[in-house]
């Protein structure tokens, strides 16, 4: 297919899809006239997952071309690879961590079966949920990771909803945009249904006040 | 007790204090000569309740003053004062609302047995809910819907402990303090560890490469 056609099946428009090709974000087409160039299926699914990690996921074009390099490296493992993104489109979380904090999530992981000293900020990940942590313990509330085990249990049940959304696409290209936009819309709308889960069961444990 | 017992039992700076005070979030003491005022618990739990909205929620002066109205106002019953707080407390989405995702939204509520029409405008929850959907369907994500109802089930275990772990708080303000805290901290530790579960669940579904 012609660039135009590029554009229209990946809703990037032409003059970004140029930005990208120099930015060495897209494999050349292969050119069919000194003016003109080709490009294939493959070209639409790195394409449309340039544009969730732009888009969706707020990376810059630096950051773009690292999760690239990491996807492109052939003898990882997919399960690698979606591990490295993770890493990329995760913040770490801004708070200064509490040791207290990093305990609570040492402990955490011990009582999962993971080992006692895991290092927090060795992953963005456990970084962000120690900072969480800390951001709970400053203002008083020690006890919030008596959460962290209900948390998990329902998180399980979403995650692995998410990974069935995305195992049935094809290529590792689309299992990846699949994950980033699932991972990071999913945070946004597990925000708001959380915030509906809470007014169903606080109206049966509390009630709202018309006696039922 | 005196202000500077209130400041450390809070954890909130005496100029703070009376700086809360002047702008009225916080009821006057009991003066005890011309210089000094008396405080009791009611105060301090008060001023936790405006430390997290403040630090946590990120609320302006004049937003906490609005949320410390709903929570006064006499006649409500706790269920419909907390759905006050969690509106206070929560991001509309900032994305065009794409009107298949307000659809995708009446869909979902229909499906759970409330009714046909809901005016997704009319609340903050809501219209995060159709602006995370906008967002999907803008990246082609139509079928993201289809992970409403395990989000639903999972989020569902999770609003259960986040309810008990405020309810066996004593007072409306501890309670709605608890509330804060637990859905704002909570949102950024459901985010870390929904990650950590992704890791587990990808690892036995996609496989981690070791021939396991």
């Amino acid at each position: 297919m012609r660039v135009g056609e590029l554009s229209k099946r990946s809703g990037v428009p032409v003059a970004t899809i140029k930005y990208y090709l120099r930015e060495g974000l897209l494999p050349a087409g292969v050119l069919t006239s000194p003016n003109q160039a080709h490009y294939d299926e493959e070209h639409v699914r790195r394409l449309r997952l340039v544009r969730a990690l732009v888009e969706v996921g707020d990376l810059s074009i630096a950051a773009v071309r690292d999760v690239l390099t990491a996807i492109d490296t052939r003898d990882d493992s997919l399960h690698k690879k979606l591990g490295a993104v993770q890493e990329a489109i995760t913040q770490p979380g801004s708070v200064e961590l509490d040791p207290l904090a990093v305990e609570d999530v040492q402990a955490f992981f011990a009582r999962q079966g993971e080992g006692e000293c895991v290092d927090v900020t060795e992953s963005n990940v456990t970084h962000a949920l120690a900072a969480a942590l800390s951001a709970a313990r400053s203002v008083g509330h020690d006890h919030f990771p008596e959460l962290l085990e209900p948390y998990l249990e329902g998180l399980k049940i979403i995650a692995q909803a998410d990974v069935d959304y995305i195992a049935r696409r094809g290529s590792a290209d689309d299992i990846i945009e699949g994950m980033v936009v699932g991972t990071l819309i999913g945070d946004a709308v597990i925000k708001a249904v959380r915030r509906l889960a809470h007014a169903q069961v606080s109206r049966k444990v509390i009630g709202d006040g018309t006696g039922d």
